[in-house]
């Protein structure tokens, strides 16, 4: 049996237990999070979000690209979200990466040329925070009265840390 | 206190218990789902999926966007997934949503001229969901072996249903 048939298996138990329907799209807590996909960050159970409250945003690295400016633009203004965390996290795969290294391995697996793909790697944890948050910030499309602060949450304890100061001049 | 400093607040407790430290980057599945970034939506839950298990990645509609395909390419060939599931779900808020309208209300509401802005909107969830399978299936940056399935999520009963068949032609 494969993973996928696994997780339809687990999901037919879930969905008999389930009573949870009937709730709106609008998230309740008015909040949206942007953090990486990483198999070892669960956002909804270390910020305790109860199913409803709040949107989740997640690609490698947890870096704010157009997709996650795209999908907080709709999270604001058509489900009414006003807050919005970034959470990048310690022992990160696109930490110390670099997008020469990236580029060859996949050509090498795969044949095909990946010279035009920016994986987005970064150097300094608390600087792709800070990065991440002001893109957020000098979005033109996002209300000005959100709130956007940053965040590096510890794998091996399980705590965040907040990002302070301004982003790198 | 915002909602901001409740999350954070709740972490502090989460960290206290916290003891799954030490786990390795590699998803132990194998596997990685993309989904929605929707509050009602939560995969690891639905899934049955423990800390270390998947990649998880979401943004507004669960689309296979430029940005996906980045982080499934970085979930391949360095986090060594084989599995892909695209999962999009009943009452999303890009069903039936048009670019036009859209980006009429976000100049609205900000001022700021969105006209260039594709926010991905859909008319049919089995075609959407297709549609992004597809996308994965075609891609000549993710290995070959790879299986790739897709599904539609009931968020009022908490079941998943596959969505079998070929693209559109």
């Amino acid at each position: 049996m494969s993973v996928t048939e696994n997780l339809l298996e687990y999901n037919r138990g879930y969905a008999e237990r389930f009573a949870q329907g009937g709730r709106p799209a609008e998230p309740a807590r008015g909040v949206a999070v942007v953090t990486c996909m990483d198999a070892r960050v669960h956002p909804e159970s270390l910020l305790g979000l109860e199913l409803g409250d709040a949107h989740v945003l997640r690609n490698a690295g947890g870096r704010v690209t157009d997709d996650v400016l795209r999908s907080l633009i709709i999270s604001a203004h058509v489900l009414g979200t006003r807050e919005y965390l970034v959470i990048h996290h310690t022992r990160c795969g696109m930490l110390g990466a670099t997008n020469d290294a990236l580029r060859a391995r996949v050509a090498a697996a795969t044949g095909a040329d990946a010279s035009g793909i920016d994986f987005l790697p970064f150097d300094d944890m608390d600087d792709s925070v800070r990065d991440d948050v002001q893109l957020i910030r000098a979005s033109p499309h996002l209300p000005a009265d959100a709130t956007v602060s940053g965040y590096v949450y510890d794998v091996d304890t399980g705590a965040l840390s907040a990002v302070s100061g301004r982003n790198r001049e």
